[in-house]
């Protein structure tokens, strides 16, 4: 049986989950699962539906007209997402292992649904761990030419048709004009508690201010450094005791927790976006 | 405008959401918000919608009778409840303050919105902070004589219409009879971490087994000692420089805050029960 | 028993524990607890030592003498604290209940041992419960003219011989010349995750950020707005589900708990201060 | 330089911190940090020290013989640790790759240190990860032979000759022979909050009792199923959307954590035992 995600987002109405509820079970759709959420500032109304196609005759086009139609009722915008389709997913990493192999060993319990195309790196460091994985590595030679090692990454990422682009723990800024093509498709780790200690060194900063607890944040990726939607954080008591390397390792295992999750609300088509907020559905 | 909340519960079939949603709609009754869940052992169906009466002509029969009827067709079982009517509370103590204190506090704050008509206790410690508040405090006699003591319990609930039981630290065994007519309307907070360290002294016992986590649990009542549907739990990190008088002073604040959220959450009708698992609705 | 708590402070040198160790045991002092830790950066060495005096004709000069020829010997600093001398206390509050309440809660059960001498408060809302736990309240007119309240609030914290201040969500900035009297004796509890949200509204700068983890700090009050050395901080995890009335209502328990167990690490003699950082111990 | 870690175990006395750290300052030794702690119920006092060896000519048998003395002097047993020696390690699973992965990354990264000498299962499923990491991995026929299975399990640890045993969620029982051969040298990793949800299958048993958090626990191996002395402890909350699968997602990366924790904790000498608690020192 085929399931399905849909997206609907408008201005909050009345009747609106009515009539798109009704529209499916009229279809011989069956509804899993039905979240709302309306944001009390602009009064924006968002509704993930996840949802079995019973009539295995009923065509992607037949429905997407049906929800055209109420889409036009409510001025509103839906979009459907087939969950069982595999996107292509390129890693971008530097030297730090920890988040890399999370990604990996959860994509191959399948924990994490998705199809690694590539790891991208502008160091040679972690070419073992794609070894280990038998995923294609990529290096990109950033440190000697920023503009063209950034077309050859553009050309990498086009050449496999990615669909989401995880930095786990890359240390490069992307160029707007990528950032651009991967709009909301393009996940970051930031090793800090954002919007506390924005840009580099943060557990240096952490260190230095006395924080008692330190955290980790996944992203996505705008043209402002670290002020993109924020989609999982998570923390982690330290003390005094914690020098900066052991606040580097408490933080390590956040990290790569924190990332995964976000891969994880992100492909399973859980997270929707408000401006600097996200909504993040159960499931 | 006259705010309500629904639940709904059923086997789970398809279509259920679309025509309650639209039940409600076409009567001009404006959903806040929805939220469905299904338990998987048994296939059931549980719904909570929060909904707006917009046509005040609207009288609760005429929905209830609507609602009837869908019922009748699913098999189900809807309830309908006024979002502000203020449930009786009363709150039995013996001698620990501090979760009694947080309730009464909230409830002045209107952060939790209840009647709280009456303070029964075993004992006379607390009957000050009765005062404090203006609240009517009764001892009753359990300690001399636990059948008339407890006769006496039941007749003062009775004479106050008592809708909500909460046991903020009460030390005694509520009788069956008194269960049974409280049946998911009394809520007890356990200070441990339920199922582990049932029954009395749970700091003493987990200070003995060395665990480093201590924790605290609010479950309604049932004629199973400490095994009733757990509603809210939290946690706090302990360690060996803990004794067991400080891990009575850390499990303190736990206990006071999982009651409150517990009850909170049963005033707003967020709760469905479902054999030992509680459904805890967002809002 | 005498009790009492020595703080040590020095640069980092070999024999140092042994030498003052043996001070207290040859003059009849028992340890009870030592922690020691060193400060990478600036190689400083913090101890502090529990100790009871089983010498009963032991006077607080002799022992203060023995350990000055020590201090002299290595360059250090130490100070001797009693155990159980109660010191005075003013709680600055605006129209926010829950941390006040907290602290007159847990300093009648003992839980903080502390003399509460004075309410102070710009507004007269909380003049109740100061009354209900029977303590001075003072209303000082900051509104109409800032100069003149802080004379006079300067004027009631001299009056009562105030050790410690504690702003319990006093949302007033105190002037430079008072927090330098009170320097290191004045502890505030923002209601952010410091370093995040510096300044006011806190809860709705995290709303509009998305942020999905709220906090609160509690910190010596410094000239630098927010920057004083952290003592305690906690947080709660948030969704998109929680309007910024919900964050304030999620984070209100965070912030009487960190407030309160940031207070009795100070009275307890368990902070020490380098920098910006604190050094907590245990007990 | 030398390090070493020093552990000390009396009834409590006084003069005891004074006295060794004296015997050491005395033969230039450097104590480097030095944490103490009285188990109340039984009075009896726990110290570590870790120290660097200025002196190179110092043996190992001169500074045993020092201690030795005090030992004598107050009934007390002081332990020597060498804090660069490399313990062997076998780790033994089944099938769960997560927290074996987890013990061979961070062993390659030295956030472990230890010599991992094989790697044991009753299934041939994670041999791959062995190979990955290029470790040896022995395959156990317990399936057919419980007796047999476990001769060649103790065969193989004793001819590889192990310090450290991992139960890195291996689903079998050890024989009593072989845990008292391994005592306070065999570490497991429950996947439930202990004491709660003893035995097999706990995420099953958590699911159903409604718990709204879940833990791990990593524990020394001892005769009494699961009641072994707690190492380390983390939990994650939980709610109703849960499915019994997703709790064991949920659960897995506490798993890793706690375990890998405990791992480092023992290795490090950060733990001392009394009865079922332990003393884990902060480094």
């Amino acid at each position: 049986m085929k399931k399905i995600v849909i997206h609907t987002q408008s201005s909050d109405q009345k009747g609106i989950i009515s009539k798109y509820t009704n529209d499916l079970s009229s279809t011989d759709i069956n509804i899993l699962t039905l979240e709302q959420h309306v944001e009390p500032d602009d009064k924006l109304f968002f509704m993930r539906i996840e949802a079995e196609i019973l009539n295995k005759d009923m065509s992607h086009e037949s429905l997407n007209s049906i929800l055209a139609n109420t889409d036009k009722e409510f001025n509103a915008k839906s979009r459907i997402f087939d969950s069982n389709e595999q996107k292509n997913m390129a890693i971008l990493v530097t030297k730090e292992s920890l988040p890399l192999y999370d990604i990996l060993i959860k994509n191959q319990t399948n924990e994490i649904n998705s199809n690694i195309k590539v790891i991208i790196s502008n160091h040679e460091t972690l070419k073992d761990v794609a070894n280990q994985f038998k995923i294609d590595f990529c290096h990109i030679d950033i440190g000697n030419n920023k503009v063209k090692g950034n077309e050859e990454l553009l050309k990498i990422l086009n050449m496999h048709s990615i669909d989401l682009v995880v930095l786990a723990r890359y240390m490069q800024i992307i160029p707007n004009d990528i950032v651009n093509i991967f709009k909301e498709k393009m996940i970051n780790i930031h090793h800090g508690f954002l919007p506390a200690f924005k840009g580099d060194r943060p557990y240096h900063k952490a260190w230095k201010r006395g924080v008692k607890i330190i955290g980790a944040t996944a992203h996505y990726v705008t043209n402002e450094l670290d002020e993109g939607p924020i989609i999982t954080q998570d923390v982690v008591p330290v003390n005094h005791h914690h020098s900066i390397s052991e606040l580097i390792n408490a933080g390590r295992n956040l990290e790569r927790n924190v990332l995964v999750s976000a891969i994880k609300a992100h492909l399973e088509h859980r997270v929707m976006i408000h401006k600097k907020r996200t909504i993040i559905f159960n499931k």
